[in-house]
């Protein structure tokens, strides 16, 4: 491990032996051959983009050739496609903690996002406020300002500070929604204690777990969470731009959908006149399913059969350890994300004044990590397919990096 | 052509030579060869699910294992993904008459429809009415009632029968919500009519093109539709559950999108927390784009590379004219499709008491059809896969099948 000098930046003095044991000693070292990785790189933005399950392809040509060119039409009935969004929907149930059929894989997530709200707002008719976090990924903000200006103009959404939250909730506030791993720092809310803050002043929550599913456990369920909408393409590998899901806790199984599409109707293929929603989550589904896209979801899906949660979620935050003690400081260097890794989801992200030439220039040395404007570096651990070895290099090649980028300023 | 005995059903006295002949000038005949359906079937079906394109797998192939997993996260930038909506709406364009940028490609078409109906209605403040035709695809009017459910209350759905529709357009008409090429009976509406016929009222118009775009050549601009929405995966050949698309006309660019998601963003990755949307149909995309179904897509839309579709036009209607001939007249069997061939979509339909058993005795004879509830029997004529010998072999098994069952129920 010629990268890996001891003392560099290693502040909690790990060494190579110890990182190798770690990797002995992973309970999903087996996994990363499941992924189809090119040879050299070290993978830092499955939290952006999930790369391929080995099998994706085949499972995309088999769709095509076998099911639709072979079934046609009659893959509706014959391949289970009509059933695909609940099945999906099912199995990313166990990732989040939710019962069967009260989530589906339909759409994205900001129209699932949309879904989620507009249901929750129509079972608050007396409450205005729709309560976010400022600094939220953009779209979560977008899809609620876009509701509040379609739906009654008595709505409105009042963005404040993390820490400023449970103070703002209060019998104005319709719905609290939450994103539960930032997508920029990857700082985690109390899922459970800002659910009961929320519900303790009558409010409903919407969370999103865009960055939560697949890279910790979540539990829905014991947070009482009342609706969560979440993204297939990040943890999940689902593919770019892959479908989404939508949960709806079993209490708010009858809430309105504002899509009622005919996939979420109770009997699609009645071509009733008059809209009779699905019972539970199923009535989130709108127009039909995109089968390609779905396929390739549960390809990404198949890679979590028999992963244990905690001991993923337990490597995830080792790995962001390591990569933070790895890395040290180094000047302009500024850690964003909570250092205690119970605090922190599947990512660590960094402020740096050249961000944007320290991600191309890691990407030179076959690190992909994620930029985000104007100076934020993001570095995610996904921990089916990445091994300690890969990320105490990857801090190296940064201290490196940064060195050299020193080095160039200071000529 | 054992099957076609001169004289049987064919009302147009059409004989072997005749068929032989019109093959041997169809212009697209050789393109048979790029759609992959399997040996001995006579799929007329294309109108709910059309069949693949031989290249679609490998395209599918391709982006898994090149795009998405040789460039990982890359792919945005350097696969064009990002584009690829815009991209694939400038070429679904060139088939509805449409200008560039003013198609994108996205979500499902109950989700691109309740966009170009939102918009609508934003720009119809003081009228009340979503007008609309009885008897349209459900989902359209499922939609419709749902936006009015969620919006201001004051908006309403009103269905008529298609003969009534000119004398219900009044002031207070917001949107005229028409379907034009029915799923049911194929029967076009005279889009340039009614639509300026809308507009004499102070009524925007909404067209749904499921059935229409890749089955017959539309023009948007000239018959100055407001919006339009329509299907990827019927005559398009996009894939089970495909992309669906929506136009906005360049005078509605400006119009607001009801699902702001940060892809309809002017600038995405800026990552501004006000919503700012991008110019023209581009505002309509909404979450990330789902890339591998759009390369189906776009696997499918390369197979009208080069189509004439006046050509196709005559061809479709030819071959629908050629089947309503071959089938002619048959105890319990109705004709719903217009019989001019000018005032009908790419399928034919009939009524049968026994719709659901013919259906099934012609799949077991190699012809797969559609059928509805309760009684009605769909088959999809696409120019560019279909023969004329495949249709009139068709139209004889059906009378054949028909013939069988009046036997078993005289026995």
């Amino acid at each position: 491990m010629a990268n890996l000098p001891g003392g560099t930046g290693m502040g909690m003095g790990m060494i190579a032996a110890e990182i190798e044991r770690l990797d002995r000693e992973d309970p999903f070292a087996g996994r990363r051959a499941d992924f189809a990785i090119p040879a050299g790189v070290i993978y830092l933005d499955g939290n952006s983009l999930g790369p391929p399950t080995r099998w994706a392809a085949e499972r995309l040509r088999s769709t095509v050739v076998e099911e639709w060119g072979g079934k046609l039409i009659h893959g509706w009935s014959e391949c289970g496609w009509m059933e695909l969004p609940n099945r999906l929907g099912d199995r990313i149930a166990r990732l989040i903690g939710a019962g069967p059929g009260t989530v589906v894989v339909a759409d994205s997530t900001s129209v699932n996002l949309m879904k989620a709200l507009a249901a929750a707002l129509a079972l608050q008719p007396f409450r205005s406020t729709i309560l976010t976090e400022e600094g939220a990924f953009p779209t979560d903000g977008y899809i609620a300002q876009g509701l509040c200006r379609f739906m009654d103009r008595t709505r409105r959404v009042k963005a404040v500070r993390a820490e400023a939250i449970e103070a703002a909730l209060n019998e104005d506030t319709a719905v609290l929604l939450l994103t539960e791993t930032c997508y920029r720092t990857a700082r985690r809310h109390d899922m459970a204690r800002l659910t009961a803050r929320a519900h303790a002043v009558g409010a409903l929550t919407v969370w999103d777990l865009a960055h939560s599913a697949g890279a910790h456990p979540i539990d829905v369920t014991a947070a009482r969470a009342d609706f969560a909408v979440g993204c297939g393409y990040k943890y999940l590998n689902g593919g770019p731009g892959a479908p989404a899901f939508i949960y709806v806790a079993p209490e708010h199984a009858n809430a309105p959908a504002i899509i009622p599409g005919w996939m979420g109707h109770a009997a699609p293929f009645a071509f009733e006149t008059a809209y009779r929603p699905a019972a539970g989550a199923a009535r989130m589904r709108a127009g039909t399913p995109d089968i390609l896209s779905m396929r390739a979801l549960e390809a990404g899906l198949d890679a979590f059969e028999g992963v244990d949660l905690e001991a993923l979620r337990a490597k995830t935050m080792r790995l962001g350890d390591l990569f933070i003690a790895g890395v040290g400081e180094r000047p302009g260097l500024t850690l964003l994300s909570p250092r205690e890794g119970a605090l922190r989801g599947g990512h660590v992200a960094y402020a740096h004044p050249r961000a944007r030439e320290t991600l191309d220039a890691l990407a030179r040395r076959g690190v992909i990590a994620d930029f985000r404007p104007p100076n934020v570096l993001r570095f995610g651990f996904a921990a089916l397919y990445l091994s300690h070895r890969d990320v105490a290099e990857a801090s190296q090649i940064l201290r490196a990096v940064l060195s050299d980028l020193e080095d160039s300023s200071a000529a």
